[in-house]
């Protein structure tokens, strides 16, 4: 198990930040709105490269057309946000203990106008912006331009890429590994230590669903041993670069049973049905509607209880989502997840997971193991 | 560096969250609210033992004289929901993927009338909620209940006793280890380390700030090399058995500087009349004050740039405040930071910080290492 060599990517600049900042604020003029108020997290790493740790004092950058963009920090922060990638384009403002965040945001914004704000803000904040400034309405970030990160340039799927690869090199690695009498807590502190071996800088989720575990999808892994027969589902990832990695694969402990190799070719049916649907311009539904129609046509349509798909990138859940109702058109650069499953209660579960990208010709996956119901010892 | 033997305390039991639960309605009452709408967080942690994995998918849970208490989640969230501690105490309903949880969120609340609602819950699912709900106010649970959680039961005071030993032993560890010719970030590697050979699960932060970073209150740790004659501050915590540590103390790496050593003793002073100052009775900002007369009768005011202290319990950061304008009573049980520090651009910074917690006579400190300059290599 040898560490994968994989060098830095260059880093974001600048110039990155102008024009993500930019294209945020004519997004959000065509959506209707006064500005963005975006809150620490995904969409303000990504606008600005800054990533305060997280703290309930009030953080927010304010984007408009009607001025340049302003943060506002709390004094104790001012030194880390001057010191961001994109410091430069931004006018800081601070307040300080025991002051008003609230009156200190006042001046940054409109009195009247939609704002969209970040959807992780804090319901303290925006009830303290509400009582302040009665007359902005608000609006989730994600739900007036949900595809404000979704399209990912080069440098970002370089890093996706990257993920990628680490999270396959350690699924190629944990097959190895031995799975019977064992916990699954101790298989997943293995797998853990895998992603950090091949490039994770964070683990976050390396979920080991054995026999009736695997049946439940948000299953994480418990004192459960495994034993000789079990179909295990192993589904896992973290951050490479600042970028998700998550795939699925399902595997049998010694010999497979009869039902499990069955549902597993359905899934992996669905699955595969799911990514050659994927090409610019069929929409986000169409997708879980493929998958779903080959798991239902098998008679398994009430046991495939969650969406195909979530999108990825700087957080392991984000738009597009692929799931009924979500009629945005693909676009070469969006990212998501392919992973249906079947799911017995009180029997297994199988999953399947793959990262995907849409090109300008159709699809390239980011995760490229073998799908094939896997023998683990 | 031997680690701390340490055991497992006595879990919470379904008992334990009923009770917390009935306080917090007729707490919420008297506030003059309908209900609270909890979310995932410590809140809810507290209030249920439940600790769902983070997602964008909409969990909360209603408390309200007019119903037992009630919980939407996600579907596929339904069966970790059901094995919580105090699941038996819990109605749970659930939403499905591709439904707008809001609408399930009609039927749990009144349409009318005022809630309190998780300080962290999303922007997002608290304007979806206004969408749906118009009638409803909004108001964060900690701006009407600010003292939910603050006065920590002899359970919760049995953890913060444990976490402020580990934190502890780290420190006494640490002192002994090589500051000079090393890179802040090594440092820091090494202290979290300790923090987890003593018992602490997660790591949550190892601030090393040496020379002109010591006087940044919020810097982390970086590539600066360490020399000889700095003065470094060392903040650091995480959790133990799932309740929070917090400690700082200030080190000369060899012989202290003057500056050093005068600005240090007024930091001392200071941290010992705030901690000397705790007793039932006396407010927050009471606290606040000895500790800002001290540093400011010094002539060092205008560098005590942050509040003295916050509240901690199964978070880093919660009420009560020690803050001007917090003119909340001490009650016993309550537990808190006193660190002030005084920080002096270009230079360094000092800063001294203990956990204490208010008894029936007075305070006993949490953290009871030595608070004298140390001298480190």
């Amino acid at each position: 198990m040898r560490p994968t060599a994989r060098s830095t990517p260059v880093a974001f600049t600048t110039d990155d930040y102008a024009a993500r900042m930019k294209r945020a604020v004519e997004d959000a003029v065509r959506a209707g709105l006064s500005g963005l108020i975006v809150t620490p997290g995904p969409d303000l790493a990504w606008l600005t490269g800054y990533q305060p740790h997280l703290t309930e004092r009030l953080t927010m950058l304010v984007l408009s057309p009607d001025q340049e963009p302003t943060m506002l920090v709390p004094l104790l922060e001012r030194r880390d946000a001057e010191e961001s990638g994109s410091a430069s384009l931004i006018s800081i403002v601070d307040w300080m203990d025991g002051d008003s965040p609230y009156e200190a945001a006042r001046a940054l914004l409109r009195h009247d106008g939609q704002f969209g704000i970040s959807d992780s803000a804090w319901a303290m904040h925006i009830i303290g912006l509400q009582q302040i400034l009665p007359g902005i309405g608000y609006r989730a970030i994600t739900e007036c331009l949900p595809m404000l990160r979704a399209t990912k340039d080069p440098r970002e799927l370089e890093r996706l890429e990257a993920a990628g690869e680490a999270v396959d090199a350690a699924y190629n690695d944990v097959i190895g590994i031995r799975f019977a009498g064992r916990k699954e807590t101790e298989v997943a502190s293995e797998l853990a230590g895998l992603l950090r071996l091949h490039g994770h800088e964070q683990v976050d989720f390396t979920v080991v669903g054995s026999g009736p575990n695997g049946a439940n999808p948000h299953h994480g892994a418990g004192e459960r041993l495994i034993e000789p027969g079990d179909t295990v589902v192993l589904d896992f990832g973290g951050l490479v670069f600042g970028y998700g990695s998550d795939t699925t694969r399902t595997v049998s402990v010694g010999e497979s049973q009869a039902l499990t190799r069955k549902v597993h070719a359905i899934v992996m049916q669905a699955q595969q049905a799911a990514v050659e649907a994927v090409r610019p311009g069929v929409t986000c539904e169409d997708i879980d509607r493929v998958a779903r129609e080959v798991i239902t046509d098998a008679g398994y349509g009430e046991r495939f209880i969650h969406r195909t798909g979530h999108g990825i990138g700087m957080t392991t859940h984000e738009p597009p989502y692929i799931v009924k109702g979500e009629s945005q058109p693909l676009v070469p650069g969006m990212c998501f997840s392919v992973e249906p499953g079947i799911y017995l209660p009180g029997e297994f579960g199988v999953r399947i997971e793959d990262i995907v990208t849409v090109t300008e010709s159709g699809v390239k996956r980011l995760n490229n193991t073998s799908r094939a119901l896997q023998i683990v010892e």
